[in-house]
């Protein structure tokens, strides 16, 4: 019988290992070993490799809601609560697995349209914050909140990515200061 | 004796197969099969794939130096080189083998450590062209032109994810648009 415990562990280490190494870096028995449970066990809890990445980038993005409730706290006004949101991202050695997965798996239709729907959710929540903002007058109305959250969500993609590469999270220090002068202006 | 064209070959298939499945994503025989030479033929002109890798990646950015002249054109304004190189960068359907490379190797020390040669000359590429704008008063002055321009090239690699995951190429067009309020205001 499929012993539930295990499922778990191997969720948590493709996790750790699909974000060190990539998707196509590691292998099925890479990720048996560093969770620990025997080979066989992966196919009792999931089809293929590529089902528990998609099950993973699912688990990946509900681990952050979190950090995205920052940008629905009313009690903030919309344009701490972007900054404060983009603090709370941080900084991971191996970047975001949103990114990485964009760039390695965006070939791979199950996977494109699953990132591209997660984007669309971020997108969503940003884009709620800068409406608030733009109505109370804190941000900018350059376009309209969809297109300036997408700007942002992007770009900070492209934070971490050049973060992961020179090893210096100051990147993302001017980043968040280079947006806030965008949204604020 | 090795044959000087299946050298050739060989690099031409190897950015082919890696821009489109990624560097893991394919083995050695993905790229000799596409080149249409023999497998032993690899071995006579590239150590390994990795050497491969790095090769390709210099030759990718040798390849775009027409495209950063655009920068360094002195008979047009500053701000409309940066608005004319970001546009000629355009759209490409598996984005940016430079980013693509910095997402899935920035964990294998000669990559990262070749990215980020490549990244400093960029930004120095871009932050000139902004040095004659700040002069001449047609970009901000924000902050200084190396900071500014490693922003625009980080959102430029964030907008070409964007787009791989997305497929809309309006997504770069609205980065362009962006970008231009962030240089001239």
């Amino acid at each position: 019988m499929p012993k539930p415990n295990h499922r778990n562990k191997i969720l948590n280490a493709g996790l750790a290992v699909f974000h060190e190494q990539g998707f196509h870096g590691c292998g099925i028995q890479d990720i048996v070993t560093y969770a620990g449970v025997p080979k066989g066990s992966f196919y009792n809890h999931f089809k293929s490799k590529d089902a528990l990445g998609l099950e993973i980038l699912k688990m990946y993005w509900e681990a952050n809601a979190e950090k995205r409730a920052i940008l629905h706290n009313e009690k903030v006004p919309a344009i701490e609560r972007i900054e404060k949101y983009l603090e709370a991202t941080g900084y991971h050695e191996h970047g975001c697995l949103i990114g990485n997965f964009s760039s390695e798996l965006a070939g791979a239709e199950a996977f494109r349209s699953s990132l591209d729907e997660l984007y669309q959710y971020w997108i969503k929540d940003v884009a709620a914050c800068i409406k608030v903002g733009q109505q109370d007058g804190s941000i900018s109305k350059e376009d309209n909140p969809e297109n300036m959250a997408e700007f942002i969500i992007a770009s900070l993609e492209g934070a971490i990515l050049k973060t992961k590469v020179s090893r210096d999270q100051k990147i993302l220090e001017r980043f968040r200061k280079f947006i806030r002068v965008f949204i604020s202006k």
